[in-house]
């Protein structure tokens, strides 16, 4: 017999903790019994999101009313500071945690009170938190997983969208030891999912539509944390940007090669499916092809494509995601299948609509 | 052990054939063994639709060299006239066939003649065929499915589009007695996958997008579909519309009352609630809320809502489909699970993206 | 030399509000001089609205800090209700106002404390206003005209969206004495921003992208407005809907023939031909051609197209505008020209982009 | 009395061409004459275009038909090569030509042999062609304008779309001395409309809609003209998105700082100001706002916005423009005002619709 685990998720009415329910409902090994949001506490799941019209019977609790030290696993998709004050607690408890938040994601608490101008108030768990990017920080999990199974709450900071996009494409090229030590230039483009259910003038559909825009330029939040992911404190360029579309995440890393380095794009294109030789749920393009966001949308996967610059000087990396898939719920549930002992695809393994 | 029947798809390349690749591939009964098109014979699923890397690696066959007599059931998704060809062969052959063309779905000869300008060549394969959109149909595949367990072999005709979303709206009210005899109204709302694969100036991204508007007004197709559907020949005036979406199609049918009726519209509304209630996969929107085609999207679900016009002379039913998945590969493999004894909503459960 | 009325724009920050002011900044005739907006008082239009960046100086003023009375005309772009305090002092003060709201379209008080859900304070004020829809209630404008030219204060009630693209395209059948007394089926399609600036679920982009609904289904208040125009009271079934663009609406309208009424499509075609013949703004459509809103949208232009139902017993016609042109803003500078005694195109004569 | 001249648009059918229509149809010195399109001879433009309905009676007549040596000046919105094969001919007639095309922007004819893949034939032509982007080459523009007003023939070869956005984003850094010999970044994002009338697989809605993705990675043609215009060769590292919008360019340049240079973010605004202090058609945003394409959409106006990366080393420079206004039709017509002595601004003032 399998094992199940019961699972809440805390924050349930945004984009990424519905998406969570959503990949949750169907999942095989896990139960979701609970799911919150102060705001719709008491609301019918299936009428915030007529998608769950008989499919779900679930309702929105308040945090207060959901007995969140009774499960086995609780997924946090609230905003940061609010995980700050609510893992703590679980983790305590014995609750394991997955958290999409930022707020364990930087191992260093003073990059954090810089890039979020709050204090760090859970600086003892940094050590404890695996960060969630299986295809390049499977140690991490790995160790998380062995706590696990040994009973010991564990404590999962997933990256970020545009962090994994951008080290999917970059990584490989780097642990090759081919990029030079000057900075990394990032552009990525998101789909409007990624600035959240709030209604804004940003999300407004008028504003947004037919319209494409940079935005955090020289600021984003998500700078360090590729920096360390790609082990280059100070050393990446990143502009994000925002296209009218609803899901799809798109990242173009240019990597200057270093001195000594010329890998034909045949070499670079033969590393990275080297790389990702062992990794189900990321596709590395034949050689002159481009990822689409279209052919990853409401999926965990990512399509990575690679080539190199015309003038030869650098390796050009493109990942492309769903920010709510790879970039957030699904690579929350990834995780959460390594931390359990399940296969990493379980539950996740559908391919995106073809068209 | 549960059985599973080797499938193949004629036509794979299109968008209906590839939507059912994709629900296929991922069907618990049945193992999709050929893909056909003659445009892409040779080439790579995965190549002309990247939504597929990693995750199957099958090829596209020619229609000849795919030996077709040797499945189980063959699922036709080619345009009208090609099923003419390729049916008769195959039932003859004892295969059972589901087509998604139009060939077989009119009753009367002369009306597709009228229609379709072409002469029908396989008159005689006519009353054999079930006429696929088994919540109103039923009986129909009831017959089918028991010539198929029976080892004769079956022919589904399924639904067009804008008939099953149309008829799922108005069939209730008319299956109550409430609709006078004058011409039912019928207003329909497609995505843009509506019109095909084909590159045109209507499939034009710069031409479709940010533009709404009419077309085969007075004339489409799908006219005398609806007609028989509804059981009201020449009574009914239908107008389709494009809008600049990829997946969705709303119908809305306004339903003049008979002299004799006036329900309220909750009555309305519980006369739909019954007539659904055993169709796992249609959904009654509740008094005073309307079905959006997002909430159904990439699935075989179906959401209509229900209610009375300002002045209560008639009833206004709305209808939202995926018009690729219940409009066309859904419904299909809906209508192929019936046959073979599945459940109707084997491999067709899962909800759309809520976001 | 040619004459020029100083004009003045209350609640400029809404859609149709920055619309009026764009037309208005480049009209020959008028010179804006004064924006209000309560809630952007102080800012420059050009920060609220960056394609004003070097284009114009101007910035909103609060409504007390404008002195409106100053003004040869002002465009009131406010919600129903607002008109109703604002018109009445202005008038009085000897000023014209062209009013965007629906608050002194309806004819009779009752309908429209049913409809709106609250008391008309101005009833003394309905009887003076012209009905704001220049091709087809042109004697209230020419009546309109006189009181300006002899300097009273005019008012100009402009016809909403959906009666605008409506009552263009069923208006001339129903002159033609051609329409039965059954109901008229209404259907009509409008981009987003006829929902208005502010942000909510509804205008969210990710909520209305890739979505197709109905909204107000039994109830929108642009229903009796219909009716008054047609002439048609209780008599028209109406429902709107929402599709996933910025601008453009269009509406298929379905008109009963008259027993003794058969004409053939192409007399249908040129009976409005005629009937548009001196009106510069509407263009009818070759027979079997059918209108796009992206070829209106950005104007003050209507594309008109009309055909028979497949069943010969209506007449089907669509009319395709811009909701915030010939819809609101064009519309309303229309009626001022032929107010102010200008050529009704004056200002408005620029096409759509062509692609 | 104002001087006019008689002007024809050669390949008018295409999206550059139409839009040149749009703007000459309306400006108030140039008299558009003929529009020439071999595919739609003799049909009428708004047959082929219906936002030109009731506004031009114009109809495409074949290029042979057209009698071109006629004309002032003639624009040529054809592909590369088919320009190579027509301006010849009319310089020698003495008819100036503003070329919309790449046959004439590379001063050098073999930089453009190895990336057009094709011989140049009239070499000759090249020292004589003028680049046209008025804002960054005012010099040869200003003696081309000398060469007409003497009654010779002039050479137009207008910028293309991404080295106009491109370039007004990075010449004022690389002017003041700031910018560093290593590489520079460039990543732009461009509307459907710049892959072209042609209904491909690329340009079909359903695959380009809710779609970003990279192409042309490390090949662009546009490359060489980038370098050429910022004086860089071999030192741009250059990529093309695509995103699901109609018109809209945007441009992010990654400049890293020379190692003696390390202005604040308001001296990089201020030298972009001054710069573009005679440029009424492109507008530096404040430091901190960042241009929007829909801010400029249908127009020939830029938006730049420039900053400082988190790290300090480079600036980063946006440049917002309509692909095919600022980036193809509104720069040729900006081109052909310089020419003939008019302002600049003539027919091409007009701001973007607000929303």
């Amino acid at each position: 017999m399998s094992q199940e685990y019961r699972v809440a998720v805390v924050g349930a009415a945004g984009f990424a903790g519905v998406e969570l329910v959503r990949i949750l409902l169907a999942h095989p090994r896990f139960r979701l019994e609970a799911i919150t949001s102060d705001a719709l506490a008491g609301a019918p799941l299936a009428q915030a999101y007529p998608a769950f019209a008989d499919v779900s019977d679930l309702r929105f609790q308040s945090n207060a009313e959901a007995e969140l030290t009774d499960f086995d696993l609780v997924f946090l998709a609230v905003p940061h500071k609010a995980a700050l004050s609510v893992a703590p607690g679980l983790i305590e408890a014995g609750v394991s945690v997955v958290d999409l938040s930022a707020d364990f994601r930087l191992k260093d608490p003073l990059i954090y009170e810089t890039w979020y101008a709050t204090p760090h108030t859970a600086v003892d768990l940094l050590a404890h938190a695996a960060f969630g990017l299986p295809e390049i920080c499977g140690d991490e999990l790995a160790a998380a997983a062995r706590d696990f199974s040994a009973g010991t709450a564990a404590l999962v900071a997933c990256a970020g969208c545009y962090p994994t996009a951008t080290s999917l494409a970059a990584y490989p090229a780097i642990a090759q030891g081919w990029v030079a030590q000057t900075p990394i230039v990032v552009n990525a483009i998101s789909g409007v999912t990624g600035a959240g259910k709030s209604a804004t003038e940003r999300t407004h559909f008028c504003f947004a539509n037919e319209n494409v825009e940079a935005y955090g330029v020289g600021s984003h939040r998500h700078t360090p944390e590729i920096e360390q992911i790609l082990g280059r404190p100070g050393g990446v360029i990143f502009t994000p940007h925002l296209a009218p579309l609803n899901r799809g995440l798109l990242s173009t890393v240019v990597l200057p090669l270093a001195a000594d380095a010329s890998p034909s794009s045949e070499e670079v294109r033969e590393a990275y499916a080297n790389f990702y030789g062992e990794s189900p749920l990321v596709s590395v393009m034949e050689t002159g092809r481009w990822p689409k966001t279209s052919s990853v949308a409401g999926t965990n996967r990512a399509h990575v494509g690679v080539g190199l610059s015309s003038d030869g000087s650098a390796i050009i990396a493109v990942g492309a995601i769903d920010n709510l898939g790879k970039g957030a719920a699904g690579q929350a549930v990834q995780c959460a299948n390594i931390l359990c002992g399940f296969d990493q695809t379980c539950g996740l393994a559908q391919p995106a609509l073809p068209i």
